[in-house]
């Protein structure tokens, strides 16, 4: 299997999104090595034969051989690693990633990269609320948006290649945003609602009210089982445009309390209204 | 088919809690009836034959003919038809409810009942962001939390009776709460966060984001599709409680984002930790 030319996948950084990359690349018949610090995540990976080839650490032969990558590593370990190790790349791999941020990702990497190598951004809108290879899954990529992030640096081949290899990992929609409208989209459908259910489940003790609960809260709170490490640096990395998206939120919520306090039934059931409108919106097309 | 004595179910209210009771009462062999001032609905239910008789308006033999009456009403308008109607009712008859907020609602109806009537509370915490009969689904019970909710005035009886209409509905777990824990708790996991929901699909017009949107925002939002006349009354109806939840959660939410404007990692990522730990504790089992 070859797409635009390529066919041999390095994914550098197999956790949950490395493995599901891997799985649903293997299945089309890619080529496909990962380098991974955890000699767990790669030993597991070769057993189940989700990639072909695989390093805990460093193989150079396989950066070299590859004529893809995919980094799906944490934003700081990304540009430590393009500074590196890019000296073994071969001269016009294209470059992608899966960083839930963009602005504070792309510049520097691209600032940093070779210029006979291309980096194109990229962020599918999919995951889980466990980490790890062993919980891949390529289902998550069924129907689920898939945003090319470009510069002014990118080709439109790059641009148009990147959004491709979002239709073979299975994703329904393939949109174009820029780093700075991506991450004030980010902030408010992905990070702001992390926020929320992290601060719902801590704002008071209610482990005893497990046994009650219904579907809503369930629903409302399923991603606050959350990858501490990476969701904080998410949020630092995507600081600005996420305390505005908090800001809004807030202040909506207050102005809100202040009806019920009130007993302002019309002022509630206006915004429940708008609510319901704008919310259908956002089912699955 | 019989429990501890009764036979025929008289459902006041056929919306979509209503409908789902008939579906899944009728379904064991129960006699059902139904009274709804909408005569779509009646004639709806008839057609596809989740009762067995029903009326637009007041039938009066369907209540003198009840052992057993399921209120599926608004709270408002459940203690008027109580007041208007209690003298239709066989004595020794069994009645129960649906309704989502109970201190202001079972005292009241209690006072006004009749000495040889027993009202039981109960709240099934299942439901659907749609309504109307039509919408009916008794798999929404299907292990769905039952909650008893007596008072002093109930008997252990009618509470053990209660219980077994849960089992009978599909419910998973059955539990017994005083009207003013029902209260508190419906204010956290189930008020608390329709309001949340609310809030942030109307904080800024985010409706161009529908074509980015991953899964935990449309988890997250699902509820904010919302029969704002049903929830608003809800809300007036256990302000206090809910009043103090949002002040909680309002706290909380503006705490966190404190640390994120500081910079406080460690901050940030001992909540996630505290949030994913008790998460846990919520899957179903």
């Amino acid at each position: 299997m070859e797409w635009i030319g390529r066919k041999n996948i390095l994914i550098v950084g197999l956790g949950l999104m490395g493995g599901s990359y891997a799985k649903a690349l293997k299945r089309l018949g890619f080529h496909i090595s990962a380098l991974d610090r955890d000699p767990e995540a790669i030993a597991w990976a070769l057993r189940e034969k989700i990639i072909d080839e695989g390093c805990a650490g460093m193989e150079e032969r396989l950066v070299r051989e590859a004529d893809t990558a995919v980094f799906a590593l944490y934003p700081g370990a990304f540009l430590e690693w393009i500074t590196q190790y890019q000296h073994l790349f071969q001269p016009g791999i294209m470059i992608t990633d899966v960083t839930g941020v963009k602005s504070c990702v792309v510049y520097q990497i691209q600032d940093a990269l070779r210029d006979d190598v291309e980096f194109i951004a990229a962020h599918p809108m999919a995951g889980r609320e466990t980490s790890g290879v062993q919980n891949s899954d390529d289902r998550i990529f069924r129907d689920a948006n898939y945003i090319v992030v470009p510069t002014e640096k990118n080709t439109p081949k790059a641009i148009e290649w990147c959004g491709v290899l979002g239709r073979l990992l299975g994703c329904g929609k393939i949109s174009v945003l820029s780093p700075e409208e991506h991450d004030e989209m980010i902030g408010f459908v992905s990070q702001l609602t992390h926020c929320i259910a992290v601060s719902l489940m801590t704002c008071s003790d209610n482990t005893h009210l497990a046994d009650y609960t219904g579907d809503s809260f369930r629903d409302l709170t399923r991603i606050a089982r959350i990858n501490d490490r990476m969701w904080s640096e998410l949020f630092l990395m995507n600081r600005e445009p996420l305390l505005r998206q908090m800001d809004l939120f807030l202040k909506e919520m207050t102005g809100f309390r202040e009806m019920l306090e009130k007993g302002d039934t019309e002022g509630m059931r206006e915004k429940m209204r708008l609510s319901t409108e704008r919310r259908a919106l956002f089912d699955r097309k």
